[in-house]
């Protein structure tokens, strides 16, 4: 847990506020947000099972959105806010778009990418993790607990 | 180069097909079909400058347009063709849709998910490289000297 401020958890919030309403859908509760020079440019949440598309994670409809918002498709003086770590389709993703910095809540032990490679990302991206670890774990835990 | 047969060639020049559609658009020209018990369901070529999105690499697009050909998002009994070694984010996203198998043409030192990580692909799917790999290579080639 590292440089957090009152800000990156103003954004988590954001993005735990897409958790939730994708666990409104029965969806994996993941939700993120992008920020750029201190506003939200786009919020979105997990739509796998909605879209019926493994490509559909929050943070690849939340790049997609932004580079749409931006008219560019690099996202360097962009800020990610995730509420779980990204997995390696998400973390390739973050690095095609050049992102300055990625901050997450929890820690994915089984598909996150710095299981596999932490040289996934570009190497000028940030990242942070650890912000509203506890409640963004939370969220995910309480939705498998109801698929058991 | 392994299990090479006539109709790796054949799906494969379809793939290459695809690349060429992307070369006309001035696209890096990297091109993918999916086959379902030996038919073709879905073509798709990289059409990231066309669309401003890093995520709209051939393979992602043909994986999200296989999953609704098909009406399920896994595609087990699937086989993608594409003329270039899958990136990490398409091999995430390989990954996530449990493909059967993946037969690529030509090797990405740089960016190709074999260097990174031969993890990053579900434990089951099969492999197989180097069909028709000359002709996926030189494409590609042929773009970036116009580039210079």
């Amino acid at each position: 847990m590292d440089k957090i401020d009152f800000n990156d958890q103003y954004f988590m919030k954001q993005a735990l506020q897409q958790a939730k309403e994708a666990m409104q859908k029965d969806e994996v509760p993941v939700g993120a947000v992008v920020v750029s020079e201190g506003t939200i440019i786009t919020k979105a949440h997990n739509l796998t099972e909605t879209l019926n598309d493994v490509t559909a994670h929050a943070e690849m409809l939340a790049i997609t959105s932004a580079a749409e918002q931006l008219g560019g498709k690099y996202l360097n003086n962009c800020t990610l806010y995730v509420t779980l770590e990204p997995c390696s389709m998400c973390a390739g993703a973050l690095n095609w778009a050049q992102i300055g910095r990625i901050v997450f809540g929890a820690p994915d032990e089984k598909r996150g990418f710095k299981r596999l490679s932490p040289s996934l990302l570009h190497p000028k991206t940030e990242v942070t993790h650890g912000v509203l670890a506890d409640e963004c774990q939370q969220i995910v835990k309480q939705f498998f607990a109801t698929k058991r």
